[in-house]
């Protein structure tokens, strides 16, 4: 065991070593001298039908890569959660990573007048309303969802920059294959093509075995209807896919026999067919959002390392962390259940020297996928050393974070 | 198999019963026909930062029991959460249930500024800070909160109105275990008394052996900071016990040899210890959520009947439904990962033939205690006929809803 690491147990022994670092062992504390709140707030009439978060708690969205957004063209959204902040897998609903392809509005549904269609090679025609939706078998599942080029800013400065544009929520909905059974696909009908209500109707073209699988038609997310950000009232949910395939504002499925370009068909669309299906699904992932750029330890000692891991390919296996720039590498502990293509998250138990040093984290899923290093991914695609990535497929490299002696947080990706 | 019941591989053959009920099978589907967005929002700059939900989604808590809240005399809070509008098991941050005891106040804490002291028979007396927190171990579990007085109106029209006094969350924090086994409790010390902020202290006695095995003083809940209305910046979450002992604003714990009697405790002073310690932990419970009451069955046919089931002694094992009153009971699908004392979704399908009949759902635990009837409990507690229950211990008995032969649901408690 590195000496930087210890588990549970020797946490648990080190009363000394951490009244340093954590500013435990006050021996005499005076009971009066703890402090007592600002003020006692009265409810109001609002705050007891819908509460709000403490005015302390000021995480909030950024437009991705520091564009603004929508864009400069007032093209597109792509919006980052706050991933620094994070705590458990679910990504709050309010600060859910949002992206769009060229649609800078939002749709403004009515749900009782929505439908949703489904057509073209199939027995059966069916047009459903919410409340046909809601009558239906349902299922309730853990997923991330996460744009293809949640990477493209590799090199900036915080988690949410680098890493922002992915979330994870309970999605709760229709299995699709239940929808595609009660309207029969014909015996050729290998491909559909799902889209939205918004002006450039988002459509995805998607494979009929993806979809029936495990794509979910989903009407609820964390407990309540999807957001209008996220696709109120319906939405499909591609899992482990890349995020353009999960069409928000769905009211049309139109089953075919071939792949249909679309409007989102970007960066698919040059590629050999076989190489673009092998690009729809997403690697096996993970970053540590504690410590990450820009935060700032307050001084050696104990700290527990903390991130996030998810995986296009299934549940996350394992997961590993260095704190010595990839040299050794320990496993980090699993929290809670690792769900199938979910954040899952993972900790480590660390004592810092207060020498300089780099933290990264590498995923593992069940199929045995490993992520793999920058020079990895650099090698594959083929990309010089200097270029920056982001141009051909996904990104799902290391992560490394460079901890100053100060104990300043640094994106060691030069 | 009754003839009301169906299993998924049913419904996918029922097209044609299905398409008077549920709207399927319409054969020309116009596609000009299917409605647009009201209209194309753009984003402001405050919905790029923190989204908000549709304003078609008006989903709302209510105090509980009709009374205000605050109460009449401005002593306490009792807000229940829209159990009829649930989805999964999530209960939204913002529609979570509250309960204050003689506390009208919600505690403005500035968290830079809040300590958490745990003091009386330790070896190490701690008094901590929110960064100190954050940096131990820390671990993520899916719970259930419930106020003991949950089913107090169970004569009352709507689940909301019925069992809204509970709520589920992802919680995120540490251990009490790690805590105090960091401070060194000495031999003999068998209690702990947890203290909030708030003016009367919301304090609660709580036996050791439950204090070192799952308790966790959380600081995260749904993936952000504990809002303040359950306890901002920290609470204690105490799996499967009573909602009095989840001590919101957590600002004290202090270790002592015994039972200490605290303005919480009404209900457990006038019993004896043995008994009053019998009725810390919830038990075996289940609700349907859909149908439920004042809700309205547009027609015969097939429907998903979902509910919510969970137990303080541990995870849900199965959950039984009826659609005859009782007489004939069968096994729901649990939907998803039944988690140790956390609400589990379940679904049933059903075909309603247009008459009217009674569902009920009961839950089984993976210890083998099962929820009572009505008529076990009224005997369990020597409750006359006719006269309320909720005045003694909790009541988890199972809830009756009549289905009209109008599609009307209704409580079946009389």
């Amino acid at each position: 065991m590195s000496s930087k690491q210890t588990d549970r147990r020797d946490f648990l022994k080190l009363g000394a070593a951490l009244a340093g670092g954590l500013g435990l062992g006050v021996t005499k504390p005076a009971l009066a001298e703890l402090p007592g709140p600002e003020a006692h707030l009265h409810g109001t009439d609002e705050l007891v039908a819908y509460g709000e978060r403490s005015r302390f708690v000021t995480s909030t969205r950024i437009a991705h890569g520091g564009r603004p957004s929508p864009d400069t063209f007032g093209l597109d959204f792509h919006i980052a959660a706050p991933l620094q902040d994070s705590v458990g897998v679910i990504t709050p609903s309010s600060l859910h990573y949002m992206g769009t392809t060229r649609g800078s509005f939002v749709p403004d549904i009515d749900p009782a007048k929505h439908r949703l269609m489904i057509h073209g090679m199939v027995d059966n025609p069916l047009v459903l309303s919410m409340e046909d939706l809601k009558r239906m078998p349902s299922v309730t599942r853990m997923h991330f969802i996460e744009c293809a080029g949640n990477r493209a800013n590799s090199r900036m400065t915080t988690v949410q920059e680098t890493h922002g544009m992915t979330s994870n929520a309970e999605w709760t909905g229709v299995l699709l294959s239940t929808l595609l059974k009660e309207a029969g696909v014909h015996a050729g009908a290998d491909w559909i093509v799902a889209e939205g209500v918004e002006e450039v109707k988002g459509a995805s073209s998607l494979p009929m075995t993806k979809a029936m699988e495990d794509c979910i038609v989903c009407y609820g997310m964390n407990g309540e209807p999807v957001r209008p950000q996220q696709g109120f009232p319906l939405r499909l949910l591609v899992p482990g896919f890349e995020g353009i395939f999960n069409v928000k504002w769905l009211r049309r499925i139109k089953v075919v026999d071939q792949y249909y370009m679309t409007y989102n068909d970007y960066g698919h669309l040059t590629q050999d067919p076989s190489d673009a299906a092998l690009g729809y699904q997403i690697g096996p992932k993970s970053v540590i959002t504690f410590p990450s750029g820009s935060q700032k330890l307050p001084g050696h000692g104990f700290y527990e390392v903390s991130g996030l891991a998810w995986s296009g390919g299934g549940k996350v296996a394992r997961v590993e962390v260095t704190t010595d720039g990839g040299k050794t590498w320990m496993d980090a502990d699993i929290r809670g259940t690792a769900h199938p293509m979910a954040h899952t998250r993972f900790s480590f138990n660390w004592n810092w020297d207060g020498s300089e040093c780099e933290l990264q984290s590498r995923c593992t899923d069940e199929l045995g996928q490993v992520q793999p290093s920058r020079a990895q991914v650099r090698a594959f695609w083929n990309i010089p050393e200097g270029q920056p990535f982001g141009v051909k497929g996904q990104d799902n490299s290391i992560q490394p974070w460079r901890i100053a002696s100060d104990g300043s947080v640094h994106n060691a990706i030069v």
